[in-house]
Protein backbone atom coordinates (compact mmCIF):
# COMPACT_ATOMS: atom_id res chain seq x y z
CA UNK A 1 0.00 0.00 0.00
CA UNK A 2 1.80 3.34 -1.12
CA UNK A 3 1.60 6.39 0.98
CA UNK A 4 0.00 9.04 -0.41
CA UNK A 5 2.91 11.26 -0.58
CA UNK A 6 5.73 8.77 -1.92
CA UNK A 7 5.24 8.96 -5.38
CA UNK A 8 2.50 10.85 -8.37
CA UNK A 9 -0.10 9.48 -9.95
CA UNK A 10 0.89 8.31 -13.18
CA UNK A 11 -1.00 10.77 -16.23
CA UNK A 12 -1.12 7.96 -19.14
CA UNK A 13 -0.89 10.63 -21.65
CA UNK A 14 0.76 8.54 -24.47
CA UNK A 15 3.08 5.84 -24.81
CA UNK A 16 5.90 7.38 -23.26
CA UNK A 17 4.07 7.06 -19.43
CA UNK A 18 2.80 4.38 -19.95
CA UNK A 19 6.45 2.60 -20.43
CA UNK A 20 7.59 4.36 -17.77
CA UNK A 21 5.08 2.42 -15.60
CA UNK A 22 5.73 -0.64 -16.95
CA UNK A 23 9.64 -0.08 -16.18
CA UNK A 24 9.18 1.12 -13.09
CA UNK A 25 6.85 -2.10 -11.69
CA UNK A 26 9.93 -4.35 -13.69
CA UNK A 27 13.15 -3.05 -12.74
CA UNK A 28 14.99 -3.97 -9.51
CA UNK A 29 18.23 -2.67 -8.25
CA UNK A 30 21.07 -4.43 -10.05
CA UNK A 31 19.17 -5.09 -13.24
CA UNK A 32 20.63 -5.41 -16.42
CA UNK A 33 18.63 -3.37 -19.33
CA UNK A 34 19.29 -2.07 -22.84
CA UNK A 35 18.13 1.28 -24.49
CA UNK A 36 17.79 0.06 -28.59
CA UNK A 37 17.45 3.20 -29.46
CA UNK A 38 18.97 6.37 -27.12
CA UNK A 39 17.58 9.37 -29.04
CA UNK A 40 17.93 12.07 -26.68
CA UNK A 41 18.25 10.21 -23.71
CA UNK A 42 14.80 9.94 -22.04
CA UNK A 43 14.49 6.68 -21.44
CA UNK A 44 18.59 5.83 -20.87
CA UNK A 45 17.93 8.33 -18.05
CA UNK A 46 15.16 6.46 -16.27
CA UNK A 47 16.77 2.83 -16.91
CA UNK A 48 19.94 4.23 -15.00
CA UNK A 49 17.82 5.02 -12.06
CA UNK A 50 15.83 2.11 -12.20
CA UNK A 51 18.81 -0.47 -12.11
CA UNK A 52 20.58 1.40 -9.46
CA UNK A 53 24.27 1.94 -8.86
CA UNK A 54 24.91 -2.17 -8.90
CA UNK A 55 22.71 -2.51 -11.94
CA UNK A 56 24.15 -1.64 -16.08
CA UNK A 57 22.44 -0.25 -19.00
CA UNK A 58 23.37 -0.66 -22.72
CA UNK A 59 22.58 2.22 -25.27
CA UNK A 60 22.44 2.23 -29.14
CA UNK A 61 22.19 4.56 -31.13
CA UNK A 62 23.38 5.35 -35.02
CA UNK A 63 23.51 8.37 -34.62
CA UNK A 64 26.51 10.57 -32.88
CA UNK A 65 24.34 13.37 -31.89
CA UNK A 66 21.83 10.87 -29.87
CA UNK A 67 24.90 9.50 -28.25
CA UNK A 68 26.56 12.95 -27.54
CA UNK A 69 23.02 14.29 -26.27
CA UNK A 70 22.20 10.86 -23.84
CA UNK A 71 25.81 11.35 -22.40
CA UNK A 72 25.62 14.54 -21.76
CA UNK A 73 22.08 13.97 -19.62
CA UNK A 74 23.52 10.76 -18.24
CA UNK A 75 26.65 13.33 -17.01
CA UNK A 76 24.45 15.84 -15.52
CA UNK A 77 22.30 13.77 -13.59
CA UNK A 78 25.50 11.66 -12.16
CA UNK A 79 24.77 8.25 -13.89
CA UNK A 80 27.23 8.18 -16.27
CA UNK A 81 29.12 5.08 -14.15
CA UNK A 82 26.33 2.88 -14.76
CA UNK A 83 25.97 3.04 -18.69
CA UNK A 84 27.51 2.05 -21.41
CA UNK A 85 26.78 3.80 -24.83
CA UNK A 86 27.46 2.71 -28.17
CA UNK A 87 27.30 4.43 -31.37
CA UNK A 88 26.16 1.45 -33.33
CA UNK A 89 22.69 -0.26 -34.83
CA UNK A 90 21.17 -2.40 -33.00
CA UNK A 91 20.96 -5.00 -35.43
CA UNK A 92 24.51 -5.09 -33.86
CA UNK A 93 23.11 -5.91 -30.02
CA UNK A 94 23.67 -9.35 -29.68
CA UNK A 95 27.29 -8.81 -30.18
CA UNK A 96 27.50 -5.98 -27.38
CA UNK A 97 25.48 -7.32 -24.76
CA UNK A 98 26.60 -9.83 -21.92
CA UNK A 99 22.90 -11.12 -21.40
CA UNK A 100 20.74 -11.51 -19.50
CA UNK A 101 18.24 -8.53 -19.39
CA UNK A 102 15.40 -7.70 -17.69
CA UNK A 103 14.10 -4.98 -19.76
CA UNK A 104 15.08 -3.79 -23.86
CA UNK A 105 13.17 -0.85 -25.10
CA UNK A 106 12.97 0.32 -28.36
CA UNK A 107 11.78 3.74 -29.76
CA UNK A 108 10.93 3.26 -33.29
CA UNK A 109 10.52 6.28 -35.86
CA UNK A 110 13.05 8.96 -36.18
CA UNK A 111 14.85 11.10 -33.39
CA UNK A 112 12.71 13.86 -31.60
CA UNK A 113 14.26 16.92 -32.85
CA UNK A 114 16.57 15.07 -35.17
CA UNK A 115 16.74 14.48 -39.18
CA UNK A 116 13.39 12.76 -40.08
CA UNK A 117 14.75 11.37 -42.90
CA UNK A 118 17.21 8.59 -40.39
CA UNK A 119 14.43 6.06 -39.26
CA UNK A 120 14.25 2.56 -37.64
CA UNK A 121 14.10 0.62 -40.87
CA UNK A 122 11.90 -3.01 -40.96
CA UNK A 123 15.43 -5.09 -41.51
CA UNK A 124 16.74 -4.01 -38.66
CA UNK A 125 14.64 -3.51 -36.26
CA UNK A 126 13.54 -7.40 -37.07
CA UNK A 127 16.77 -8.63 -36.37
CA UNK A 128 17.20 -6.28 -33.26
CA UNK A 129 14.03 -7.71 -31.84
CA UNK A 130 14.57 -11.10 -32.60
CA UNK A 131 17.97 -10.70 -30.38
CA UNK A 132 16.31 -8.67 -28.16
CA UNK A 133 14.11 -11.82 -26.89
CA UNK A 134 17.16 -14.23 -27.16
CA UNK A 135 18.76 -11.89 -24.01
CA UNK A 136 16.04 -11.33 -21.76
CA UNK A 137 15.88 -13.25 -18.78
CA UNK A 138 12.56 -15.39 -17.57
CA UNK A 139 10.02 -12.59 -16.87
CA UNK A 140 11.76 -9.89 -18.46
CA UNK A 141 9.87 -7.61 -20.92
CA UNK A 142 10.71 -5.66 -24.55
CA UNK A 143 8.83 -2.74 -24.75
CA UNK A 144 8.41 -1.33 -28.36
CA UNK A 145 6.92 2.31 -28.82
CA UNK A 146 5.13 2.07 -32.56
CA UNK A 147 5.38 5.72 -34.26
CA UNK A 148 3.16 4.88 -37.60
CA UNK A 149 2.69 8.60 -38.80
CA UNK A 150 6.35 9.34 -40.05
CA UNK A 151 6.76 8.28 -43.91
CA UNK A 152 7.91 4.79 -43.77
CA UNK A 153 6.05 4.12 -40.60
CA UNK A 154 3.40 2.12 -41.71
CA UNK A 155 5.20 -0.30 -43.36
CA UNK A 156 7.28 -1.19 -40.18
CA UNK A 157 4.12 -1.06 -38.13
CA UNK A 158 3.36 -3.82 -40.22
CA UNK A 159 6.50 -5.46 -39.83
CA UNK A 160 6.26 -5.62 -36.11
CA UNK A 161 2.49 -6.26 -35.91
CA UNK A 162 2.96 -9.19 -37.90
CA UNK A 163 6.22 -10.34 -35.49
CA UNK A 164 4.12 -9.35 -32.64
CA UNK A 165 1.14 -12.08 -33.70
CA UNK A 166 3.42 -14.89 -34.73
CA UNK A 167 5.30 -15.10 -30.98
CA UNK A 168 4.87 -18.53 -29.85
CA UNK A 169 2.80 -17.74 -26.54
CA UNK A 170 3.73 -20.36 -24.79
CA UNK A 171 6.76 -18.47 -24.33
CA UNK A 172 6.32 -15.04 -24.79
CA UNK A 173 3.07 -12.94 -23.49
CA UNK A 174 2.81 -10.09 -25.71
CA UNK A 175 0.57 -7.27 -25.34
CA UNK A 176 -0.70 -4.05 -27.74
CA UNK A 177 -1.82 -1.38 -25.88
CA UNK A 178 -3.00 1.91 -27.50
CA UNK A 179 -5.48 4.48 -27.22
CA UNK A 180 -9.01 4.43 -28.48
CA UNK A 181 -9.70 7.94 -28.88
CA UNK A 182 -7.05 8.83 -30.73
CA UNK A 183 -5.54 9.31 -34.25
CA UNK A 184 -5.16 5.83 -35.81
CA UNK A 185 -1.54 6.62 -36.35
CA UNK A 186 -1.17 7.68 -32.96
CA UNK A 187 2.07 5.68 -31.38
CA UNK A 188 0.94 2.81 -29.30
CA UNK A 189 3.30 0.21 -27.45
CA UNK A 190 3.93 -3.62 -27.54
CA UNK A 191 4.94 -5.14 -24.70
CA UNK A 192 6.49 -8.34 -24.67
CA UNK A 193 7.77 -10.88 -21.73
CA UNK A 194 9.56 -13.95 -21.56
CA UNK A 195 7.84 -16.86 -19.34
CA UNK A 196 9.76 -17.66 -16.78
CA UNK B 1 14.36 1.96 -7.63
CA UNK B 2 12.95 -1.62 -5.72
CA UNK B 3 14.83 -3.89 -3.63
CA UNK B 4 15.35 -7.02 -5.06
CA UNK B 5 13.29 -8.98 -2.54
CA UNK B 6 9.94 -6.78 -1.82
CA UNK B 7 7.91 -8.03 -4.69
CA UNK B 8 8.13 -10.24 -7.45
CA UNK B 9 7.71 -9.39 -10.71
CA UNK B 10 4.32 -9.74 -12.18
CA UNK B 11 3.47 -11.89 -15.12
CA UNK B 12 1.60 -10.52 -17.23
CA UNK B 13 -0.48 -13.75 -18.91
CA UNK B 14 -3.80 -12.20 -18.76
CA UNK B 15 -6.09 -9.00 -17.97
CA UNK B 16 -5.94 -9.96 -14.45
CA UNK B 17 -2.53 -9.67 -13.45
CA UNK B 18 -1.92 -6.38 -15.82
CA UNK B 19 -5.05 -5.08 -14.26
CA UNK B 20 -3.84 -6.11 -10.81
CA UNK B 21 -0.40 -3.73 -12.07
CA UNK B 22 -2.26 -1.07 -12.67
CA UNK B 23 -4.02 -0.97 -9.56
CA UNK B 24 -0.86 -1.39 -7.77
CA UNK B 25 0.75 1.52 -9.43
CA UNK B 26 -2.28 4.14 -9.26
CA UNK B 27 -3.96 3.12 -5.41
CA UNK B 28 -3.19 4.81 -1.90
CA UNK B 29 -3.49 4.47 1.89
CA UNK B 30 -6.99 6.20 1.95
CA UNK B 31 -8.18 5.95 -1.56
CA UNK B 32 -11.52 5.20 -2.48
CA UNK B 33 -12.44 2.44 -4.85
CA UNK B 34 -15.58 0.44 -6.53
CA UNK B 35 -15.54 -2.78 -7.27
CA UNK B 36 -19.14 -2.78 -9.73
CA UNK B 37 -18.78 -6.88 -10.88
CA UNK B 38 -17.47 -8.57 -7.75
CA UNK B 39 -18.10 -11.64 -8.68
CA UNK B 40 -15.86 -14.47 -6.55
CA UNK B 41 -14.38 -11.35 -4.88
CA UNK B 42 -10.50 -11.61 -6.50
CA UNK B 43 -10.53 -7.87 -7.23
CA UNK B 44 -12.49 -6.54 -4.52
CA UNK B 45 -10.14 -8.15 -2.29
CA UNK B 46 -6.68 -6.89 -3.83
CA UNK B 47 -8.69 -3.24 -3.82
CA UNK B 48 -9.23 -3.88 0.12
CA UNK B 49 -5.36 -4.13 0.26
CA UNK B 50 -4.92 -1.34 -1.56
CA UNK B 51 -6.67 0.87 -0.32
CA UNK B 52 -5.76 0.20 3.53
CA UNK B 53 -7.39 0.87 6.47
CA UNK B 54 -8.29 4.68 6.20
CA UNK B 55 -9.32 3.35 2.28
CA UNK B 56 -13.02 2.45 1.37
CA UNK B 57 -14.21 -0.32 -0.98
CA UNK B 58 -17.72 -0.58 -2.24
CA UNK B 59 -18.61 -3.52 -4.22
CA UNK B 60 -21.68 -4.74 -6.18
CA UNK B 61 -23.27 -7.87 -7.89
CA UNK B 62 -26.36 -8.57 -8.72
CA UNK B 63 -26.02 -12.32 -7.41
CA UNK B 64 -26.22 -13.57 -3.95
CA UNK B 65 -23.90 -16.04 -4.22
CA UNK B 66 -21.05 -13.92 -5.34
CA UNK B 67 -21.66 -11.39 -2.88
CA UNK B 68 -21.71 -14.03 0.01
CA UNK B 69 -18.23 -15.58 -1.49
CA UNK B 70 -16.42 -12.21 -1.47
CA UNK B 71 -18.05 -11.04 1.76
CA UNK B 72 -16.31 -14.64 2.98
CA UNK B 73 -12.99 -13.96 1.28
CA UNK B 74 -12.91 -10.37 3.33
CA UNK B 75 -13.45 -11.68 6.56
CA UNK B 76 -11.24 -14.50 6.31
CA UNK B 77 -8.60 -11.85 5.23
CA UNK B 78 -9.64 -9.63 7.76
CA UNK B 79 -10.56 -6.78 5.21
CA UNK B 80 -14.46 -6.45 5.72
CA UNK B 81 -14.32 -3.33 8.14
CA UNK B 82 -13.22 -1.37 4.95
CA UNK B 83 -15.84 -2.48 2.36
CA UNK B 84 -19.53 -2.14 1.65
CA UNK B 85 -20.96 -4.99 0.06
CA UNK B 86 -24.29 -4.24 -2.47
CA UNK B 87 -26.05 -6.96 -3.80
CA UNK B 88 -27.70 -4.48 -6.70
CA UNK B 89 -26.85 -3.92 -10.14
CA UNK B 90 -24.04 -1.94 -11.21
CA UNK B 91 -26.41 0.76 -12.94
CA UNK B 92 -26.94 1.77 -9.62
CA UNK B 93 -23.19 2.66 -8.93
CA UNK B 94 -24.30 6.19 -8.58
CA UNK B 95 -27.05 6.30 -6.30
CA UNK B 96 -24.65 4.16 -3.79
CA UNK B 97 -20.99 5.68 -3.90
CA UNK B 98 -20.41 9.19 -2.69
CA UNK B 99 -17.45 10.26 -5.28
CA UNK B 100 -15.16 11.16 -5.92
CA UNK B 101 -13.57 7.52 -6.25
CA UNK B 102 -9.62 6.56 -7.63
CA UNK B 103 -10.54 3.45 -9.03
CA UNK B 104 -13.52 1.60 -10.59
CA UNK B 105 -13.57 -1.92 -12.06
CA UNK B 106 -15.47 -4.14 -14.50
CA UNK B 107 -15.63 -7.37 -15.28
CA UNK B 108 -17.68 -8.18 -17.83
CA UNK B 109 -19.44 -11.51 -18.76
CA UNK B 110 -20.36 -14.23 -16.91
CA UNK B 111 -19.48 -15.11 -12.69
CA UNK B 112 -16.13 -17.92 -13.20
CA UNK B 113 -18.17 -21.31 -11.84
CA UNK B 114 -21.22 -19.49 -11.75
CA UNK B 115 -24.56 -19.58 -13.90
CA UNK B 116 -23.48 -18.43 -17.65
CA UNK B 117 -26.75 -16.96 -18.57
CA UNK B 118 -26.40 -14.63 -16.15
CA UNK B 119 -24.42 -12.04 -17.91
CA UNK B 120 -23.72 -8.35 -18.29
CA UNK B 121 -25.87 -6.29 -20.34
CA UNK B 122 -24.89 -3.38 -22.97
CA UNK B 123 -27.75 -1.72 -21.59
CA UNK B 124 -26.89 -1.57 -17.85
CA UNK B 125 -23.21 -1.55 -18.52
CA UNK B 126 -23.25 1.52 -20.27
CA UNK B 127 -25.27 3.20 -18.11
CA UNK B 128 -22.72 2.07 -15.08
CA UNK B 129 -19.40 3.01 -17.28
CA UNK B 130 -20.88 6.43 -17.84
CA UNK B 131 -22.19 6.73 -13.85
CA UNK B 132 -18.15 5.80 -13.31
CA UNK B 133 -16.33 8.26 -15.18
CA UNK B 134 -18.90 10.87 -13.48
CA UNK B 135 -17.78 9.74 -9.90
CA UNK B 136 -13.47 8.99 -10.52
CA UNK B 137 -11.39 11.50 -9.24
CA UNK B 138 -8.81 13.69 -11.56
CA UNK B 139 -6.23 10.91 -12.48
CA UNK B 140 -8.33 8.36 -11.25
CA UNK B 141 -8.68 5.03 -13.48
CA UNK B 142 -11.95 2.97 -15.02
CA UNK B 143 -10.86 -0.59 -15.42
CA UNK B 144 -12.91 -2.90 -17.95
CA UNK B 145 -12.08 -6.19 -18.72
CA UNK B 146 -14.04 -7.61 -21.86
CA UNK B 147 -14.65 -11.18 -21.98
CA UNK B 148 -15.52 -11.44 -25.68
CA UNK B 149 -16.10 -15.45 -25.79
CA UNK B 150 -19.47 -15.78 -24.46
CA UNK B 151 -22.74 -15.82 -25.92
CA UNK B 152 -23.50 -12.32 -25.94
CA UNK B 153 -20.08 -11.29 -25.52
CA UNK B 154 -19.39 -9.96 -29.15
CA UNK B 155 -22.56 -7.60 -28.74
CA UNK B 156 -21.11 -6.38 -25.25
CA UNK B 157 -17.89 -5.78 -26.40
CA UNK B 158 -19.08 -3.75 -29.50
CA UNK B 159 -20.89 -1.19 -27.47
CA UNK B 160 -17.80 -1.11 -25.45
CA UNK B 161 -15.52 -0.65 -27.66
CA UNK B 162 -17.80 2.12 -29.23
CA UNK B 163 -18.26 3.92 -26.27
CA UNK B 164 -14.26 3.95 -25.64
CA UNK B 165 -13.56 4.96 -28.91
CA UNK B 166 -16.44 8.10 -28.55
CA UNK B 167 -14.54 9.17 -25.10
CA UNK B 168 -13.15 12.92 -25.54
CA UNK B 169 -9.65 13.14 -25.17
CA UNK B 170 -9.38 16.25 -23.81
CA UNK B 171 -10.88 14.81 -21.11
CA UNK B 172 -10.29 11.01 -20.92
CA UNK B 173 -7.17 9.11 -22.00
CA UNK B 174 -8.85 6.04 -23.05
CA UNK B 175 -6.27 2.72 -23.52
CA UNK B 176 -7.20 -0.53 -25.42
CA UNK B 177 -4.75 -3.23 -24.40
CA UNK B 178 -5.02 -7.22 -25.59
CA UNK B 179 -2.63 -10.04 -26.08
CA UNK B 180 -1.23 -10.13 -30.17
CA UNK B 181 -0.40 -14.03 -29.89
CA UNK B 182 -3.61 -15.50 -28.83
CA UNK B 183 -7.31 -16.23 -29.96
CA UNK B 184 -9.22 -13.26 -31.36
CA UNK B 185 -11.96 -13.71 -28.39
CA UNK B 186 -9.33 -14.03 -25.72
CA UNK B 187 -10.37 -11.20 -22.66
CA UNK B 188 -8.85 -8.10 -22.62
CA UNK B 189 -8.68 -4.50 -20.66
CA UNK B 190 -10.01 -1.09 -21.73
CA UNK B 191 -8.19 1.04 -19.19
CA UNK B 192 -9.94 4.98 -19.09
CA UNK B 193 -7.94 8.16 -16.87
CA UNK B 194 -9.57 10.94 -16.07
CA UNK B 195 -7.49 13.85 -17.21
CA UNK B 196 -6.45 16.17 -14.16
Amino acid sequence: MKDSHCTTIPLLRGPVPLSHLFLGSFLRDGDSAVDATCGNGNDTLLLARLVGASGHVRGFDIQQQAIAETGRRLAEAGLSGRVTLLQKGHEELAEHVEGPVQAVLFNLGYCPGGDRSIITRPETTGMALEQALVMLAPGGIVIVTVYPGHSGGGEERSAVETWAAGLDPRVFHCWRMGQTNVTPTAPYLLLVQKVP
